[in-house]
């Protein structure tokens, strides 16, 4: 390769600090604590260990662990060893671990200690020749006995990582990370959140979300070290944030509502300074002021599994602190401008041409450039429906202000948002289907205080009373993860167009106007 | 191109700030102040301007100016017209610029009204054809009369400015910066120097050193305002901090010298916050003091115009702040690790072997990656010669510490560096040369408190008496650029191996030890 070119990988990152900040801190885990030169050694210990089963470059390896330095590692060991990290959902039922699993043609599933029944029943489960690796103990062991490996990047658009999203049509499509889209959406992380060799980044946002949003690489590039928490319980983030000096975190607005309606202890004190990212949905002007109040100074993102995460980012303007709170709040909660390394990011019509900036029309939102995904694993299909004409629609509807900021009005896919995790509509349907007695069925997002929305389904049933509401709900439960269970399932006819299609808004008023009451609905 | 290729190139950023900070300040220039919008229509139209002059994808376009929106809107218009843009070194004599100019095959000169003598007589020097357009009103007329023109980057590996250094051999040599390179060393120095949307970024550094060391796109990326100031003059640069808030410079150690020690007026207010960044020589522990007390925090970084500027970087590490003063400006005064894009900075020994971290062995600093330049234009020689193996070869001899850390300890070609401008040695040996008298001449490196460091030379004669010290300068000014002319001319024999190498190291100990003291050597 010329001496001008090196391909762009994020794994350069942990090279660079391994050998620049080689005795700084990398990682805290629990009362596990890593530097940057051990953690690099281990990464490349992993990547000996996997290439010792067998894995090859091009080979897909699992990873079904909750936010820690095993999971972290294998961000880059998976990376060393040329192969390709499908960080799994840990909220998943077996079912569909199995089924990515099976997809993305994994040939190894690392899991943590505590995940060793999911993962062995995916093991069962999935096609022959699953190898397992267990954290703990038996990873360690490994490690030691596995020389350090490290496989060149020779070609920054190949394949890093697959990150499996429910997606519109309910079977699970697997988007594909390319090495180059995440180091410059690493250093789009690093810029706008000002990380630096300072920075303390606690990991409220689960690393099996779009890699941590790409954070998993942008904090290794500034230097700075990953405070590790396993999930975003208050009860154990506000100790860590007083004891580790905590800079920035990411989060849904859940996750953020939770941590700071709980803040416990520590948060007594005088609060200190800091930056958190939050995407998912927009945070409400109530959680806001909470957060100010707290010295968090909340940043809101807009992303898609697709774009590596952040793909827009509502970038504060100085000026607007001379703006009343409620003005501010409106302001900071649009989804904002194209980050600075997303090439391009329009709101179009349907014939693709760009909407007035005038923060009434309404277009959906398309972008392209290099962080946006190859496309969908094995799914020519599913990508080309995603990618028309060059450009990757989102399904999000949204205007364009006249500085140039957008915000979502609406969702065109049948997407739900709950607590930041992606639910399928369809996916719920197909398996309410499944059912001896369902006839037809219609899920749509409920709007709800906690966790932004949560599914609720229309049943249309062979014999009407033969089964009951919380019936469907454990056969739903059995398939999906629990967070995918309508909270509520509703009985009766499905209203309808003139040519069939359900009419899923006139479901959406009717949840929103508090279900049932309309059309005599029975409620669950 | 596919959905998720999009070629770099460091226009993009003015894209996005022309459309997402619209109506922020982009630029100050004296009176004048274009928001981003108004400074990308600039550059469109100057784009435009060119085209309508004949000038077509892949052309050269000189730019002589001051640093001023003029020049800092040639960094994005010459790339809109898809043209390459050769930003001139004012301070060169008319035969050294017109030797570039025609060097480089420029066809369009753009210079500022104060410098249209100069621009007239390289066009009279210069191979035919070459069109000069003035700034100031001539330049908005024809900027109100064209069309915005945007050529779209297909190649991020093509040309994108050529910026000329004397090196050690005296001829000048283009050094090809590509659209790549420069975008990543952008992104590094957002990162580096946490510049976002409310930097004042202070035009203290000339936009002709390596494209002002990429901050001509970078303070841009992060969409913050250009402060230009036509030359570091101290009375013109404290009023412009105080009055326009600035937060960030960049310069030589000379300049900032000058700076601390002639601060007047607005210093004597609190010191605000400033984040600088000094390169071309280390700063001196006083320096480090003096800037500490006017609440200037100083960043030391190493580069070359081969490297688009800063190559390395000495980051600091906060926990260093603990340390006593004195061991702090030893730490700081090191040049560090590479930046963050940098993909690799080795030291190597003759055989190419990395040296070890102890702190002594001294080798030299080698380089290659995405902020290493494509070679030199039309000069396969000396790019071959720098770039002996695939590792582009500093000439700088330096140690790396165990920390990492590297520390310049020599230099291996013969170039001075004099208030951070390059000075070929070989350069000055050869017009003194072409004087009549002058048998044969040695120039080398005076250390100096103010300048770091001066050329001086020493001179055989053919007929010994027969020309002045001060006859010979004026010779050598009569070709050269001012500051390139030997502040000491001394005569008599010089000193060579057996082989008949002139000794250079044994003139620099003279030179150290007060100069004419050993040998008898008459002093100018």
């Amino acid at each position: 390769m010329p001496v001008s070119y090196e391909p762009l990988t994020p794994v350069s990152f942990l090279d660079r600090s391994g050998a620049v900040y080689g005795d700084r801190p990398a990682v805290v885990d629990g009362r596990r604590r890593f530097t940057y030169r051990e953690l690099r050694d281990r990464c490349l210990r992993q990547a000996g260990a996997l290439a010792g089963l067998g894995v090859e470059p091009g080979d897909r390896v699992a990873v079904l662990a909750a936010n820690g330095s095993l999971l972290l590692e294998a961000h880059y060991g998976v990376a060393y060893a040329g192969a390709v990290l499908v960080a799994l959902n840990t909220r998943l039922a077996v079912a569909e671990l199995t089924a990515i699993v099976d997809h993305s043609g994994a040939c190894v599933l690392i899991h943590g200690p505590e995940l060793a029944d999911a993962a062995r029943a995916v093991q069962a489960a999935a096609r022959s020749g699953l190898r397992l690796v267990s954290g703990g103990e038996e990873y360690e062991t490994l490690l030691a006995a596995s020389p350090p490996r490290h496989e060149a990047v020779t070609d920054e658009r190949a394949l890093l990582a697959l990150n499996y999203t429910s997606g519109t049509t309910g079977t699970p499509k697997g988007v594909m990370y390319h090495h180059r889209g995440a180091y410059l959406q690493s250093l789009a992380m690093v810029s706008h959140f000002g990380l630096n060799g300072d920075a303390r980044y606690l990991w409220t946002l689960p690393m099996f979300h779009c890699n941590g949003w790409c954070f998993t690489w942008a904090v290794t590039a500034a230097g700075g070290t990953h405070v590790c928490v396993p999930r975003p319980d208050p009860a154990l983030v506000w100790p860590l944030i007083a004891a580790e000096g905590v800079t920035h975190f990411c989060a849904a607005p859940t996750v953020l509502l939770a941590l700071v309606s709980q803040a416990t202890g520590a948060v007594a004190e005088p609060p200190r300074h800091i930056v958190v990212a939050v995407g998912g949905a927009p945070p409400t002007p109530r959680l806001l002021e909470d957060c100010a109040a707290r010295g968090l100074e909340v940043t809101h993102l807009y992303g898609l599994t697709e774009t590596f995460g952040p793909l827009a980012i509502c970038d504060w303007r100085s000026e607007w602190n001379q703006l009343p709170a409620a003005e501010q709040a409106r302001l900071r909660s649009r989804q904002g401008v194209g980050n600075v390394i997303a090439c391009t990011t329009r709101v179009v019509t349907a014939d693709g041409e760009d909407v007035p900036a005038d923060g009434v029309t309404v277009g959906e939102i398309a972008v392209r450039g290099n962080n946006v995904m190859l496309g969908y694993f094995n799914d020519p299909e599913a990508t080309a429906a995603a990618i028309p004409d060059g450009w990757l629609r989102t399904g999000d509807l949204a205007v364009v202000y006249p500085d140039g900021y957008l915000e979502i009005r609406d969702r065109k896919k049948d997407v739900i948002i709950s607590g930041g995790e992606n639910i399928s509509s369809v996916e719920v349907e197909a398996v309410l289907a499944r059912h001896p007695q369902v006839l037809e069925s219609a899920v749509v997002a409920l709007p709800d205080p906690k966790w932004g929305e949560r599914p609720v389904a229309w049943v249309t049933l062979r014999q009407p009373g033969a089964v009951s509401a919380e019936e469907l709900r454990e056969h739903v439960r059995g398939a999906l993860a629990g967070y995918k269970v309508p909270d509520r399932i509703y009985f009766g006819e499905l209203p309808k167009t003139s040519t069939g299609k359900i009419q899923k808004f006139v479901l959406r008023q009717r949840a929103n106007q508090g279900c049932g009451a309309q059309g005599g609905w029975p409620q669950s």
